[in-house]
């Protein structure tokens, strides 16, 4: 294995708890409405639209939208399929959606990126517009070197545009660039595109959920339980 | 005045001194290849060549072309009318053209951004392509949030599509938005696309050579001489 000079880092699920913390925030506001829904339940309705909302833009059904708006759309399909459209006030809905702008990191995620900052570059590489992963960074602590965000490249991962853009930006070869995600099928687009891979399982992403992508894969360049692992196996 | 959401800010003469640290480059390498040429000099006839060579791909005449790229075109012109051509190696001139990643912030960058950054978004927007502007921040410790380069938006400044594209990028109005620079005609193409303008003098930008961009202006929104002035102006 060649050393990398730079890590991306997928961000949902592999440097924020994005299940607990829209929970935690849909608790709160249910609370104070009145309203009986569990907020392990909306996290998991509201990101499972995720994927297909995305699709439109990457098959051109949508144009270009960013990840606020597309959440903002998924937010009212979950809405309405819990009957509770007219439970929330405009405003709350506003609000609400500007949670996935507060997601708590991981435990282990600033410490890891910290030691691995020394050595690398480090940024994101998220569908999360830039705003969002402005303010997900100052809410949390991340101390990226810059941001890449699909809102920069107007394609949505997996697109190999994506990758191969934020490698092109950073002035390196493919292979110079190592992607770190908890999600298999994100590694194996950018090892497509020829970057390195760091399998980091998160199995608590989904909460009390199963999380289908568990256990190493050799097809990976590294497979590790945390950041702090990710540091020790580069010697950061 | 309405408080802006986020400060943008030129690099190459409002954050760093790139005067002084090419000039310390070029005497370091100047001493130990046996070259008689003052630093002052090569780091004033190379920056001659910078908007020249940027206005080169403004019109259309070169195609996208990284500032690291024109860097090299501007140095390759800068030896051979001091007759010095063939007197560096090609790695000598390779490392020389990265002093452009090592500049010295001045002494009130630092302190100054810190202070901004707990209530604003800072960002650097520069014609630096954006790994120069990585391996500055690094180099010099410099906070940013994220990092706005000419690079993302395919055009350098002052085109429009830079100020309006960061201003869009972080979701923002342009009005939202502050652009802080040594040069009076960066503010003056931001201003006309909304943003709010600080003018911040930086009287040895150019060594001891006289700066042509020195006194304050009605027409900007704030004038000041230096970051720590800035900080306490936003009351951050």
């Amino acid at each position: 294995m060649t050393l990398p000079r730079a890590l991306l880092f997928d961000t949902f699920g592999t440097v924020v708890d994005w299940h607990g913390s829209i929970a935690r925030e849909w608790n709160a506001l249910a609370r104070a409405r009145g309203i009986r829904v569990t907020g392990a339940r909306v996290a998991s309705l509201w990101r499972a639209g995720y994927h297909p909302a995305m699709n439109r833009v990457r098959t051109g059904e949508l144009g270009w939208t960013k990840l606020d708006g597309l959440h903002r759309l998924m937010l009212d399909d979950v809405l309405a399929q819990l009957g509770l459209t007219d439970a929330l006030a405009e405003e709350d809905k506003r609000e609400l959606n500007l949670a996935w702008h507060r997601l708590k990191p991981w435990p282990d995620a600033v410490p890891g990126l910290k030691r691995l900052k020394k050595k690398f570059v480090i940024a994101p590489l998220s569908n999360g517009n830039v705003a969002l992963l402005v303010n997900l960074a100052k809410y949390g602590g991340l101390p990226w070197d810059c941001v890449f965000s699909a809102e920069i490249f107007r394609h949505y991962k997996p697109d190999p545009e994506t990758y191969r853009g934020a490698a092109e930006l950073l002035s390196l070869a493919p292979q110079e660039v190592m992607l770190v995600a908890s999600h298999k099928s994100d590694l194996r687009a950018a090892a497509r595109c020829g970057l390195q891979t760091c399998f980091v399982e998160r199995p608590r992403e989904f909460g009390s959920k199963p999380n289908p992508d568990l256990g190493a894969e050799a097809e990976f360049t590294l497979n590790v339980a945390g950041f702090g692992e990710l540091a020790s196996q580069l010697a950061a």
